[in-house]
């Protein structure tokens, strides 16, 4: 398509326009044939590089140098109605190859040389059913793509069992031939690992979004059902050209307006849009609706009145929408109402709404994202001392929801200790996307190294090499139902995600649900390739770039196994000091204890003993001092600023060094993307220049902040040759950001 | 420029590019001669409609059928270096005939045939200072456009005393040409008849936009400075090209925290974009600021402290943004501190601002909406009481900003009565172009109609003919300082006001800013013609559409003199029945006072004798049952339910059919848009189909729950023919909307 942007990248033109000022005459001529020649000029290597916001996410298609060789010319269903769900196929089709080829392909509804055919057990008139992937090749969200002979006729074939498989079969050719791969002799077999691949939005009814960085939920509540914003449906897209297949709309801090008939009413506008494109929906379901909306006088689960009024309301949502998800829920935590209120367990809490569910084949994720009231010694141990002996008591329709690591989203955790530890109770992981403790959207963090860091950590469960991912995916412990959630880093900025580069933990995060033994680094590389360059040595360097992002964070805020040291409640900024909330377990204080002689939170038997929480090889080699790897030092140790790193520098040193290296590695991102100017669009360039240059600016911030707090503990000169910082403490201390964005309200 | 769109629009294709299977030697023997023929098939009617989102607003600069004869072909300024308000215009020409004509236009240096040449007092060497447009007929910021001969060359000249009249002077020669206005005989001289044009943003530091329909605030703090969205730019070439040259940034309910050292780099950052377009920069000052963050112990205006504080801050916002405008300040109003927290007047605390002002030549806007604590007996009278008494003590740098209306920006009020009472103060008019009681921004509302009605209403204040116009631009009571503000309806919605047709108010706010005496129809029609369509039955049919939209909603929500009978706090939806919240004056009851008997609020010398604030001759007809005009009957009148009107109908009879007549008027709107199907692109067009949808819902809503409420006051059967409401009266009231968007925080 042809648009006029009105965009700041307009200094750029697209098309090579002068004027002819020739007759009429000629000018007619010329007419009649230019629609001709057009679509060649568009069609290859004419026009420059465009205006781009970053709305078209990963699937921009960029027009290929050259058609390929092997290049379909003809698609086809192989039924004479399609689906909606295939109709959302052939359309995707249509606009890709529209896109890459500069044509799209033609429909034809027999089979012909060069036709791309798309075939589920639903859609098979035209084709042998034995051409199909059998069931156990390809489940039930699998598919194949091949390039085959059908009567005689060369065609590359997209089948499964499912016409849910067919589109993201779809979605996985278009990418492939987006990225410029061969498709000549292709032979691919993709089928999801895990059931629920979920993305989790915080998003409250006022469009608030709580730790969201990218505007305001996309969620148009007002004006839902009755205006539909095509981004919907753009989003749709985004999500199944990813393998997600289910969506929480609103926050885990739950409102019971949600489930009042209104928005139920607005759910179902939503439900119909995302149907075709495989997509659930689910809702947060906050335990205290009953009284809330009922009127009851409590929500105890065991109360017959409370059972009967979550009957009839599932029943009411199924009525609006027939293929709802199911319930996700955050109890009994940071004062959210919960079973516990009743002297109930998380179990009981949870199947009582399971079994409210069960009839219509919905499921429950309750989140172990729990710590009580109480302050126990050691906050991480919680969630694993409440649920493991709730193992096995679950409803067969429950998951329960687990974070990667036992305390919050932070740029380094060990892996949650309860993977592994609830043979009988099917976990979901759930991870963050967007950026709450990694400097939000303006900072470049590629979290696919973190994820795949936890994924491929083996818990010794089952032996060694249970991987985590072997736990989530099901293989290890058998669970019947499995699945991995991320908390969506989506909103209203025109980018969706905040940030150019916080599209690709949107992306990584589905290709690593739909196979959570994936390598990061080949993710980052396909989603540079079809999101901002095709050219080997720019994917080359960007891929690189994104590889070494995370660590370049851990670095600069929390080196070494220290963590939650962010600035209280908004997490923007360093603030090692704080110490003084109504809880200890919310300040940072709490997680590093710095005194003049020590620093870091001893969880071995020593002190709180969390590490036993973990397997034996485990817990034996983060336990001792001689093993534990630096990065997890401070973590599971208390340490004395003088001790001995096995690179010889002492702790005070070699913290100093990491902090200076975190802040190098983003002054050398900086130079690299200052490389690629040429090869970048404008707008997207700039923006990303920009944000590096705030991401430096906060990287040196973070850096001196805390050596001036460290310093002002342990009394100790600065390591030889180390900056000193720029500010003294107390000008750290006395920022403050009333309006940081993302905030909980 | 081209570039993909990723939208729901996206089922129409741009070209008609289907793929020419040549051998590789015809095709590049086609590709060497694509390029011109790319220019011409793309310059005039191959390319069908395209997605198009609402971006551009009016300027979208779509592309003409043809060549207007006429054309330049080359543009230059009249200096070697032109300012970079000047390149500002040279960039808009490239922006805009590239789009329009198929080309830009190509620079040059000398003067030649067909030459389109900008020249100002500062820019002029190219050619005789003689051919420049006097100060006496321009002013500062005019300008005139002339087909002329320079040196013998036919030229387009555009020509001002200021770079700012140029670039002004150029935003109206390019819509001239993009409405397909013949230029061939330009000849015209214009100028601005007020000083002061401003957007008031209502918009809080979090980003939540209080009375705010169109998604969160633009101005996106957190990353300022640093990031500079192209957005920003676009803003500015948007308010430039209507002739807006000044911006309040923050909400009226103002928060010191704007007048920080951090967030004025925030500003200053604006200000660097904002400043070639001649847009100024201009802040709301919270009164009590000397205490929040100076740490005084008071705010009071003769402090010397407080003066100095005030002083030092404003020192210190010049030094951050040299061309800083003023403050605008909401006193003691709603609860805002203010002077007379000190018992010192209005004038008082603005002249305090003032003075610290004066020395950088910036400007108070002291608002007059104010109602104190106490609740006089009629709200709509206290301006009125408070202001006039001052007339004549504020400094010479302060205006005093008054509302259209005496209530608040009402579907219809009759014009404030302050305008033409304050000979020696300057008033400034403050519109809302967002539509906080009509229907926020799904209800198809054009104001141009409403505002027109305000400012050619006849005050009487100098004799016959003084227009409230002829009081704001300072004829008539000869004011040094003029001007108009509007409270914006921008947000962070793509399409920036939440709707395609609330951007028509924004552009009717600059156009009647510039001309108070402009005809509201013939804005509305350039907007359609530069927005829409330039078809002339298609922009006929649109602006007729407009035309009536306003007293549509007049008659589904309030007619007939009604007034503020919108759903308490939110203002969504109709609310007549409530009447026990924390002051009366916020009742909708308070505004009606229906009985079984009568209804309205007798604003005559039997009542609150409000309407002799009005000069004599208005006060009569308004105060005479006789003469008032049925519009504003309940507004000044209190009337039984059987009072005969002069149509013959009984008042509840009119009420109903008045009613009646705002829901029919919405079906035919809806007919209307239905007929242009294939005249607008499609995401438009679907848009504004859904948001007419949901009108005509609200607008029954409206009427059926009004008549249900008055009903059960009056006891009166429907007058024959009327149908009965859909609901009864509980349903109404137990409508909640918890999350209506806008609401003040």
């Amino acid at each position: 398509m042809i648009t006029q942007t009105f965009g700041g990248g307009g200094g750029r033109t697209a098309v090579a326009s002068r004027y002819i000022n020739g007759s009429r005459v000629v000018k007619n001529l010329l007419k009649r044939v230019a629609s001709l020649f057009i679509s060649i000029s568009i069609g290859f290597g004419v026009l420059p590089a465009v205006a781009e916001d970053g709305y078209e996410l990963w699937l921009r298609y960029e027009q290929l140098e050259a058609r390929p060789a092997d290049a379909p010319r003809h698609v086809m269903a192989a039924c004479a109605e399609p689906s909606e769900t295939l109709q959302a196929a052939l359309a995707e089709i249509e606009r890709a190859t529209e896109s890459l080829l500069g044509n799209s392909l033609q429909s034809t509804d027999r089979l012909r040389s060069r036709t791309l055919v798309l075939a589920s057990a639903d859609c098979a008139d035209a084709i042998d059913e034995a051409d199909l992937p059998t069931t156990e090749a390809v489940g039930a969200e699998g598919f194949a793509l091949r390039a085959t002979k059908l009567n005689g006729k060369r065609v590359t074939l997209i089948a499964a069992q499912s016409d849910l498989g067919v589109l993201y079969g779809t979605f996985d050719y278009l990418q492939r031939m987006s990225r410029g791969e061969a498709l000549t002799d292709l032979d691919v077999i993709s089928r999801p690992k895990t059931k629920l691949r979920l993305l989790n939005h915080w998003d409250n009814l006022d469009r608030h979004v709580e730790r969201g960085y990218a505007g305001q939920s996309i969620w148009d509540w007002h004006r839902l059902p009755d205006y539909l914003d095509p981004k919907y449906t753009d989003y749709a897209r985004a999500n199944a050209s990813i393998g997600i297949n289910g969506v929480s709309l609103t926050n885990v801090n739950a409102d019971a307006t949600v489930l009042t008939a209104p928005y139920l009413e607005k759910v179902a506008a939503l439900a119909d849009i995302f149907r075709p494109y495989g997509i659930r929906i689910y809702l947060t379901a906050r335990f205290s609706a009953p009284m809330e909306l009922g009127g009851l006088d409590t929500a105890d689960p065991r109360d017959a009145e409370v059972q009967a009024w979550w009957q009839a309301k599932v029943d009411e949502i199924y009525a609006h929408v027939p293929d709802f998800g199911g319930f996700l829920v955050k109890a009994n935590s940071e004062g959210q109402p919960g079973p516990q209120d009743y002297e109930r367990s998380h179990a009981e809490g949870a199947n009582m709404l399971a079994t409210a569910l069960a009839p219509h084949e919905g499921i429950v994720m309750w989140r172990a994202f729990v710590y009580s009231a109480e302050e126990p010694e050691d906050r991480v141990k919680q969630a694993y001392t409440e649920f493991v002996p709730l193992d096995g008591q679950f409803a067969d329709n429950v998951l329960v929801q687990v974070k990667n690591g036992p305390l919050d989203f932070q740029p380094r955790e060990p892996f949650h200790p309860l993977f592994g530890a609830m043979p009988e109770t099917p976990l979901m992981m759930e991870l963050q996307i967007t950026k709450e403790y990694l400097g939000f959207s303006t900072h470049l963090a590629y979290l696919g190294t973190l994820w795949e860091e936890v994924l491929s950590a083996d818990t010794h469960a089952e032996g060694e090499g249970t991987s985590v991912a072997s736990v989530i995916d099901g293989v290890a412990q058998e669970y019947e139902l499995t699945g991995m959630a991320g908390v969506a880093n989506i909103g209203s900025d025109r980018n969706w995600s905040g940030s150019v580069f916080d599209q690709a933990n949107w992306y990584a995060f589905g290709r690593l649900a739909w196979d959570p033994d994936a390598s990061s680094e080949a993710i980052a590389r396909d989603w540079v390739e079809q999101t901002l360059s095709r050219a080997p040595e720019v994917a080359d360097e960007i891929t690189g770039m994104m590889m070494g992002s995370r660590e370049a964070v851990v670095n600069y805020m929390t080196p070494l196994g220290l963590t939650h040291l962010m600035g209280t409640g908004h997490h923007y900024g360093p603030a090692p000091w704080v110490d003084d909330l109504g809880r200890a377990d919310w300040t940072p204080y709490y997680y590093h204890k710095a005194t003049k002689d020590a620093v870091g939170f001893d969880r071995t038997e020593t002190g709180s003993g969390a590490v036993d929480q973990y397997a034996g090889p485990v817990a034996q080699e983060w336990a001792s001092l001689d093993t534990v790897p630096d990065e997890l030092l401070l973590w599971f140790h208390r340490v004395p600023w003088d001790y001995q790193l096995s690179n010889g520098q002492t702790l005070w040193q070699e913290l100093v060094n990491r902090y200076d290296r975190g802040v190098s590695a983003v002054g050398v991102m900086q130079a690299q993307w200052a490389s690629l100017e040429n090869e970048i669009d404008v707008e997207r360039f700039a923006q990303v220049s920009a944000f590096l240059g705030i991401q430096h600016q906060e990287a040196i911030w973070w850096r001196d902040a805390s050596i001036a707090y460290w310093q002002s503990v342990n009394g100790l000169p600065l390591p030889e040759g180390a900056e000193p910082p720029a500010h003294d403490l107390d000008h750290y201390k006395s920022l403050s950001f009333p309006n940081a964005p993302g905030q909980g309200e």
